[in-house]
């Protein structure tokens, strides 16, 4: 059919997946359309209903789910896993009642579909409207942390979707136990099981087979390292939803406000490293650089980050070491920051178009013209005038919780919320028209 | 870099594009990506300025297009190309003069570029809001009929966008006079030359290798038969937006008001048979068929409509011949229908989901229950409720002018106008405000 260039006929060749692995794929991705058919037509009330459910279900079981995460914490190192990892991955009474509080601020939310973006009359009478529907089926793939599970359940359940799970190995027992609570309430409040599915096996190829089915799977999201979103971009026959590398810029211009730039870079840079939204490079006007850098250096110098620059910027404050060139294009992801310094606004645009991933950029500045000339030259999802670049997200935005943040310009680009779980559908009524 | 899977390194093999045509093929893309940096920071005048110039051109240079146009009318029948398609081909002084006021059109529409999507101030005091902007460099990969060369470059400069553009080889002297044309005005009106290419070669390689350069090209959209779709969508390593088959569907309610039913199902398939939004199959409802379908049928005999049935619309009806299975998922594009008589809506909906393209579904009806469960049920790009297929059609539904019926669910789905060539960016003002 037309639509897709999928292939879903059975793997002949013997390089293919087994015939076992591709039956058990495709049943999971029949039952996912098939329950996302059910779930698009649902009212709001049923979905809502069935989060706060969900919300009890897992207060409900906690001493169930403590026990399976109990499992995947003791077999972390046999995963390889430090310390950092480890934590991440454990859950507590507190840290499960977040969880569940975070399902029921999803009710709360207001429910995207059947929204009208556009609507009228027409002259001849027709009455117009394109409303947000479901997507469909949603198949998100991500690493170790297991409350990902349950929000994005949450998420695309909210958003009258279906979705395919498909964690982290770690977080097996977790997983398991998370998905069996979600679809028992799914089914408490009548709404179809296989709703929330959870791909069956930990065949690392099961993911790949998944991919190919783009007549049954709307959208892939992959959450994590640089290298599941490559291989999902590659592999998949669907849209995919990047959530990629931030290699975000924090520009002073040469009419900043030092404290103020100050603030902003420590805090871009050092409030929470290892997010999408840090900064990972300054760039200070020439004209300012003399005078700022050295604060600067010290601010950051106290929040332990290690500064790595270009000729000017070691000239200046000699304690920052020269950078690679390969560093500029680095997502650090921890308390290491790069510093240049510029001619112009202009050279610093130049330098964000060359080594940014297009996610967010902050300019520092009290000219009105130049904050003008940065947002509309800065061809990233987010710019910031004025505020830390740890801003773009969801929350912040005003979008609720989110699912990622998308760096990409299709089909959503920056924090992807409830809107950006729906397509839309347009909706003509009349009586009788027909075109002349 | 992150965000793109695609190596633009030189192709080292021996089986891939000669080297010659990769660096061709490179710089088309390098220019045109230059000139959407330049032309996305435009004024809506400017651009406006641009197209009221380009049609101006177009009519002063009437004499010489149609000498131009005459060489590929000439050709023509060398390519293969039949009567239909010469004349779908061949240009007049009144077809010029169209096409010039469909530039001034698109001229009149508003500008979608720096529309706010989204705004408010967060409780923080941060001033966000979510703006469309231009997507960037659009690769259009079209057919035989040149005035597509006019109306997709006016769209997409319109919308603040490089394009790339290949048209067909049949209309390759033509093409390159409005090429001409379009360059030499942009030239004249202080915009970039090079926002308008056009593939310099004949060599069908050079759309596979452009159809890798993901970092430079942001979408593509074919327009043409299913296989230049397919392959398309296949090779592409950036999103496709993709006009693709129309298997649409009216179906008649058991109550239905016949005459309406009638009118609107010669109007979906007889009017303009050859278009997307045209119907190829009519399903009624059984306790409806024996009074509808013989006048139905009466009324597209009378137009010269072939019907092709199931068994019991051949009872009916004995001048239906047997549909065979293929039938049924089969875009004809003439004057040919399907008939089928079903159980119930839900079993019309059953035959829709197996057999639509999501393009557009109508019902007739006179139960506004009825008319909702089949809007909740279809799941295209469009329902109708008592209307033709026909409107489901940019210019119909409000939208100006459009560049393609997305029958994808992304990043647009349905009448893709000038919106749906942009993306969008958060812009967030601030004072200083930082992360707690």
């Amino acid at each position: 059919m037309s639509g897709t260039t999928t292939d879903n006929s059975l793997p002949a060749n013997q390089f293919g997946p087994s015939h076992l692995l591709w039956t058990e794929c495709r049943v999971l991705a029949e039952r996912a359309a098939e329950a996302a058919r059910h779930i698009g037509v649902t009212s709001g009330a049923a979905r809502n209903s069935w989060l706060k459910m969900a919300a009890e279900g897992l207060r409900h079981r906690r001493d169930e789910i403590l026990a399976s995460n109990q499992k995947d914490v003791d077999a972390a190192p046999g995963f390889g896993l430090n310390a950092a990892a480890i934590d991440r991955l454990k859950l507590d009474s507190k840290r499960l009642e977040a969880i569940a509080r975070a399902v029921e601020e999803v009710a709360a939310l207001p429910d995207p579909v059947g929204e009208v973006i556009h609507g009228g009359k027409r002259p001849n009478g027709l009455e117009v409207s394109q409303i947000r529907v479901p997507l469909g089926v949603i198949f998100m793939i991500y690493e170790s942390r297991p409350n990902v599970t349950v929000d994005a359940a949450a998420l695309c359940i909210k958003s009258g979707n279906a979705c395919i799970l498909r964690g982290g190995k770690e977080a097996t027992h977790t997983n398991r136990i998370f998905h069996q609570i979600l679809s028992d309430t799914l089914e408490q409040s009548g709404l179809p099981r296989d709703a929330v599915g959870i791909v069956p096996t930990s065949d690392r190829d099961a993911v790949g087979v998944l991919l190919q089915m783009s007549d049954k799977i709307d959208l892939a999201i992959p959450r994590g390292g640089s290298g599941l979103i490559k291989r999902v971009s590659h592999d998949a026959k669907m849209p995919v939803l990047k959530h990629d590398a931030g290699i975000c810029h924090v520009y002073i211009d040469k009419s900043a406000d030092i404290v103020m730039g100050v603030n902003i870079i420590v805090n871009s840079k050092a409030q929470r490293p290892a997010v999408c939204n840090a900064a990972e490079a300054l760039l200070v006007h020439h004209e300012i650089a003399q005078e700022f850098l050295p604060i600067a250096a010290e601010a950051l110098l106290a929040e332990d980050v290690e500064l790595r620059g270009d000729h000017e910027a070691c000239r200046i404050v000699p304690i920052i070491v020269p950078a690679s060139e390969q560093d500029w294009d680095t997502e650090y992801g921890e308390k290491i920051l790069n510093v240049a310094v510029v001619a112009d606004i202009d050279a610093a645009l130049a330098h964000i178009h060359r080594h940014s991933s297009k996610h967010t950029e902050a300019i520092i500045t009290r000219d009105i013209q130049a904050a003008q000339h940065f947002i509309a030259h800065a061809d990233s999802s987010a710019v910031m005038v004025n505020a830390s670049t740890r801003f773009n997200d969801g929350g912040e935005l005003g979008l609720g919780a989110e699912i990622g943040i998308s760096t990409n310009k299709f089909h959503a680009r920056g924090p992807c919320g409830l809107t950006e779980l729906t397509t839309t559908k347009w909706i003509v009524i009349g009586n009788g028209q027909i075109r002349g």
